[in-house]
């Protein structure tokens, strides 16, 4: 947690709220926090500052973007996109399919097969820059020129990549991307979202979800919706502001950083934690399961273990954060901003304690709970 | 804002995210949040513990339920709204039938004429409880009993009535309702925002916003959606835990009150009002938008007047915290749990002020700007 953050959530709860009321819509800029912080976003992922909004949260976003993209290519019917994705963004597909109930179906193939999938019946294709398990980084610039070369629409999720490698939207022609504050750019827990729409789409591609924030005139009360022609669109409603104010925070750490210097950090962070693990748990039986060319790789690392579970969560009593994906995927993030390359030694070092001393055999880590 | 609200927000961004750190999804509840608010809610609108959630936004929530409702009617094409309503459940239910695209239309009526609209060709009626300017009450037992005696499901907004009204949405059978935390449920600023599904719909009818925390196991990352066969079916994805942990607060406090002795002080502060402004300003031009009588009247009253923006403007920097909606609609709020008679009083005293000393005709209350 960023020391800011803490005193902009005290700003925002006890003089914000407790002092200006409902007023603070205004004079504290609540109403223009989303477009505020999709302005500072932009320059982190390649977009102009009227192409992102920071609002409500990923997968909604998603379906906003998702079902606007589909309206480029109003008579084709498959997505593309990579099965083994976080799941979260297939079911947003699918339910926005089963829901349009118009005959469209999701191609689904993995890394190797996407390219060649990318056909000219395919209205969008919406793959995940970053790989929430293998941390596998697809080609942003190659899957968005095949699918423009096919006439459709390129949707991308950035959450695994925004804030700790270099993106560039606009250079690869983007449609529309997605994707969290609440990894690397460290807003907040369940903080909102950012939303790139790409400026030629404004006023053309309706997102469905239309609220009064995305009204050509949110104030004007009327009866019938008629969209802002601007990124504004994307917006539904009211947010979360204490969640939207901390956001604020971790995105401006973020721009303070050269983003090729995080890049470096990052790679070489992640390159260490590879060779101390096959080094010195080397007969504790991982199997990496992430790109060993470092230029291939995000800035999380996994391994594969049977015994995962229940090895993740006798690290997390060592204090050593990290996650458990099913099946068997031991996943481990690096924050460069404050990530040290001694907690990437001193992490091994209690992993190698723990598999030494088969500390997770105890029965309580057996136990299956979520660990999320 | 609640004293208890601002030590939340400290623990949740000091202690809950700084030291538990992603182990207080678990640990700190932030997972089950949505679920753990929505059963406290239950009590406050007649609903079971198992038919709340609290979740995104009323705007997302209305999407949701709107879409779910259309199901258990698929071949009518009628949805019966009122047009004066907030606009926003407008704006919804446009995008959600403009993208089905399916030859949906909405009936839009007002207050008279809503009974009469609910004929056999209806698929949903979507009513907001307690009209957003005028304080209405609309017959919540008449209108879906209506509904169903034609086959219609219905649709409830109490936004401007949950926690300080009596609501029984099971003994009006309701289908779904939504509703926010933030006005007399003093949740914090755009916290998130309940949703309601009767039981008997559980299993049945799916939102189309589908997310691995409505999937049947979250946490098996399969790659394919199973809905959850419960409430939690209504939710999507990762919430923003600081303002939904406020909202907690609020809902906690409104739990503590006798919900017929807060209806009684709100219909006794709204009546003072009345009578106050009528008496004490009888001259000044204002005209009530509100119903008269105390059992048709929300929480809170609106007047008329051609210069209410700039009385209302005029009103705020004297520290009445009320709001202006298009076209000369002055709203005022009484939110019993906190706001005393002599609020009311001396609300209507400074009213009485600007309005003999002519302050609003100062040039800088004539700007429009937006007033929320």
């Amino acid at each position: 947690m960023p020391l800011a953050a803490a005193r902009r959530a005290r700003r925002v709860v006890e003089s914000e709220w407790a002092d200006g009321l409902i007023g603070s819509m205004n004079s504290a800029g609540w109403y223009e926090l989303p477009s505020t912080l999709g302005r500072k976003t932009a320059p982190l992922i390649g977009a102009r500052a009227n192409e992102v909004v920071v609002t409500d949260a990923t997968g909604i976003n998603l379906y906003k973007v998702l079902a606007a993209a589909l309206e480029m290519q109003p008579e084709r019917r498959v997505i593309v996109m990579e099965g083994s994705n976080f799941p979260t963004n297939n079911y947003v597909a699918q339910g926005l399919i089963r829901h349009l109930d118009k005959g469209y179906s999701i191609r689904f193939r993995e890394t190797d097969g996407l390219l060649s999938a990318i056909t000219d019946d395919v209205a969008a294709i919406c793959i995940t820059h970053v790989h929430y398990k293998s941390g596998l980084i697809h080609d942003m610039a190659a899957l968005t020129a095949r699918a423009h070369a096919v006439g459709a629409a390129a949707v991308w999720d950035i959450c695994h990549s925004v804030g700790v490698m270099p993106i560039d939207l606009n250079a690869c022609r983007v449609d529309f991307a997605v994707g969290c504050t609440y990894k690397y750019l460290n807003g907040g827990p369940g903080a909102p979202a950012l939303l790139f729409a790409a400026e030629r789409h404004h006023g053309k591609y309706l997102q469905p979800l239309t609220g009064w924030y995305g009204h050509a005139d949110p104030f004007a009360f009327e009866r019938d919706y008629r969209p802002a022609e601007d990124i504004r669109q994307m917006l539904t409603g009211t947010q979360p502001t204490a969640s939207l104010s901390t956001a604020e925070i971790g995105i401006d750490i973020a721009l303070r950083a050269d983003i090729d210097a995080v890049r470096h950090k990052s790679q070489r962070m992640t390159g260490l934690f590879i060779d101390l693990v096959e080094e010195r748990c080397s007969r504790a039986g991982f199997e990496l399961a992430s790109p060993r060319d470092a230029a291939h790789r995000g800035s999380h690392v996994s391994f594969l273990h049977d015994e995962g579970y229940a090895i993740i969560r006798a690290l997390h009593d060592a204090r050593v954060i990290c996650d458990y994906r099913e099946p068997g995927n031991m996943r481990f993030g690096f924050a460069p901003l404050y990530n040290r390359y001694v907690d990437v030694w001193d992490a091994v070092d209690r992993l190698h304690s723990i598999m030494t001393e088969e500390t997770w055999r105890q029965a309580d880590y057996q136990i299956r709970k979520a660990v999320t």
